[in-house]
């Protein structure tokens, strides 16, 4: 199945937006995106909640898959976030993805109304069938606003062929053993929430969904294979180094954070879109300190 | 100040869609337009919560706009829900629903990622200076991820000018009771949340946004007057009478619920759009249940 | 039934300790129970959670609870607060309290480990088969840990004779909506929640249990006479004058908070047990400036 | 320092009563430690929460610390629980178990209202001004009501000399970050959350206080083993192997779900005291099934 092509670190773009015409810069874009390649990271998602996918309109979402997926070129895989709050506008954004050859797509159930569970089940079985490569199934209730139990998501795996990847970002890792019981460990399931970095990997997640190799690829991309070779002191110290870091791109807003911090590291790829704000010269100053100290 | 053309109910259309075309069907949104202003009701507010509106592109949003405004023909007062992820998009709403002469615009700071205090006073300060009609903040943080305190809502009262209404819409009576110290009795707040109807209105509510008057008119206007004239054991009576109605509605989903409940009514306004499913048979036999025993 | 005698506002006592000997000080005890029933409050209710119930031993509390009921002296109906974490205990408190001649006794389900319905149901039906008056259920999970839904509060009025009251302190109003519903208004309910005095009653609580009138009486008995008088304005305008000394005690602690307040209007009846703070001089003179514009 | 005694797996004894008397059941109590220590468990916790500290009348929680210290006979250090909602009784039990030669006491604030940081500060100096063994603070906001933050915890650690462990029992692996933060590793910490119990030991805890060893304990310090040797695929199997066990244990109640367990393995410990209720027959079915799976 497509789902053992992801492992280890998948990093998120950011989406830059060109300082004068507004619409996605995709110059910026094609350099975050070498910058991501070039450390070494898994795997490449692009729009997802790092990218402000939900504040592009539908051409520029269009315009940004299709550069990120260009700009990767095939050298790791790439799994393109595509929700939407309608079933149909996600069905469309899904097969773009798949005719720009993504591949695997990512899909968080957005809601406005709260979504029954049927609802959300027919919501991805729909996308399910319309598209022939991966979903992996995106938990987040933070920024959704819906939370999909572990039985649901089992049952999402179970019954709809294309879903073979889940993403947990609730931050809590008892989820993770959840999905595990429920499937008997079969479920490849990847952590998206920064602080359980550690123990996700631990507890067995395939993957980690993060926007931090923006920044300190090497803290994410050496945890990983600290855990990998069994050498959990060096894992632990890897982590608690790197931790106030992820709590600051967390707590911040990852699209505000990050793309500040891609600006203290030289690469100006602009605001994020209003209403959210680029960071106060105060949290630029704590971020560069952070980052300094995880990176000594 | 403008925010005296409105009190009372507030009342919410759904967007009916075309069965084949798909896009706004006009002619239904027109009847059922035309049956709340039949029905007594105070005002209309057209592409909120119960509108769908989050689910509309822009085109149909537009489109939307402009036949409800028309319908109501300045008979009521019009409030129009303007609500975007996008601070540039909001604008653009408002200007628009303000060129097609509502009287008011309503404004939820929806969200992905969660705002600051900031942000969302920007947000709000952003469509006030672009507009020349009145906003009505709407409070609201199971459908838009974002719950503003009362001390903001009163801080967006008092330092931006267009923002003179206030829809709280938490289902905590205590809200409102905030909403009144702040301000020494001086905020028009208007109640959201079904349940509260009774309550609200001795606390102080000037109004009572709905989608009930949909298909309950007549309970929702009798609850008002019975408050308005000191008539405490009729009042109670008349809440009583139609709280299941109103729970029902609100724990459905309003655009499924009250879109069922008109066509048992006759107007057939077609499903909601997916992922948001139609009643299921069962529900829709609870629901006509439930309008006649409140109906008797 | 006996439930009829309790109506309008029961007021709750606080405990005194001896400043020398640190047990129970009668004499306070009386006085203050005395200071009560002079401001013409409808019920008295000793051993409470303002009484300090839990924080005594078993001696202190049968001490407490003899001396309450014999000041009262049959002038208003007294219900006593007979809350243990074991049954054993509850019924050896509520068999005193009716050898004590009390009218009712009031049972908090206090937990350590949760307690399943049918652990809480059978606690009561224990209590319910050892006494021979009347018990008022009692929900305020911030206290005890165990939130009753509206659905076993109502299993336990229907299937347990002694239960014959109902006091609930979730501060959600949409509860007593739900025990109104279940029992088609049939269920005695008292609200336990200061901030919701105005709206239980116009949603029809018989009674508010409240420490406020050790304070303020003439406010709640006030608010209490407006409303039963159908003055809705005036009900409105009480609320909101005394609304702000209700939220203080309430947030800052009922035991220590009416100690101090009493102590500012002359009655010497010491600290709190610790680990209870007495309130801070800020607060204190919070509390003060509280007073004076309540009573204005 | 002290703390040094305790590390690994820190065991919970449960406190029988006697069948026909009703006190402490001296017997059955002697010979569940004896079975503790038998299976190698790194120190024993009596009177915490698995033992009903909390349902016992003075002269039984007295009568129970003393028969536990004695019957452990210094073969593995004690923890004694002594946690009492009034600080002078907390007192009291402190020095009872340092006269009784604790090597520690734990200590949970237990609450009926509210404390502040300052009450719960206060709460703990006094309780290690009085006594010369350490005190291992113990945050578990389920049963106590009082959820004592990272911060606050580690200023009880750095400003009270008494206190030298923590306890954290939230279920939060986060909460154990923070500790290990806000005190550069310094701070000693045992996890209280048995499903947390593998990521707790791979973030740093230095011991596990669980009832889990009373019926599985060979998974249980097999675990504990299995990290310390880095073998992080067996520590994960053991894990996944016993969780649905210590899932079940916490869900069902510890004091029912234990005495139930030990009643299967042959020693016949009797009820818990109600308001607990027994295990069903059902859940008993369901316990054994699980242990089979787990012992297999």
């Amino acid at each position: 199945m497509s789902e053992l092509k992801f492992k280890g670190i998948v990093a998120y773009p950011i989406t830059p937006f060109h300082p004068v015409k507004g619409g996605i810069d995709v110059e910026m874009l094609s350099r975050s995106i070498e910058k991501l390649i070039d450390s070494g990271v898994h795997a490449i998602a692009p729009l997802g909640s790092t990218g402000e996918s939900a504040y592009l309109s539908d051409d520029e979402w269009d315009h940004a898959a299709e550069a990120s997926i260009k700009q990767v070129a095939n050298r790791v895989p790439v799994v393109v976030g595509i929700s939407d709050l309608t079933t149909r506008n996600a069905i469309r954004r899904a097969r773009f993805a798949e005719a720009q050859r993504a591949d695997a797509v990512m899909v968080l159930p957005i809601s406005y109304w709260k979504l029954s569970e049927e609802e959300i089940f027919e919501h991805y079985a729909a996308i399910g069938e319309a598209i022939g490569i991966p979903i992996m199934v995106y938990n987040n209730p933070a920024t959704s606003g819906v939370d999909m139990s572990p039985l649901l998501i089992s049952r999402l795996v179970r019954d709809i062929d294309a879903v073979t990847m889940v993403k947990e970002s609730t931050g809590d890792i008892q989820r993770m053993h959840k999905l595990h019981q429920l499937s008997d460990g079969q479920i490849a399931f990847y952590n998206g929430s920064n602080p359980l970095a550690l123990e996700a990997f631990v507890a067995g997640a395939v993957g980690w969904c993060t926007a931090a190799p923006n920044l300190i690829p090497e803290l994410n991309i050496g945890l990983y294979d600290a855990v990998a070779a069994g050498q959990l002191d060096r894992a632990r110290d890897l982590f608690y180094r790197q931790l106030p870091v992820l709590e600051f791109i967390l707590k911040g807003g990852l699209p505000s954070t990050i793309k500040a911090g891609l600006q203290l590291d030289g690469l100006d790829v602009g605001a994020p879109r209003a209403p959210l704000a680029p960071l106060s010269i105060e949290s630029r100053d704590t971020l560069s300190k952070l980052l300094s100290q995880a990176r000594r």
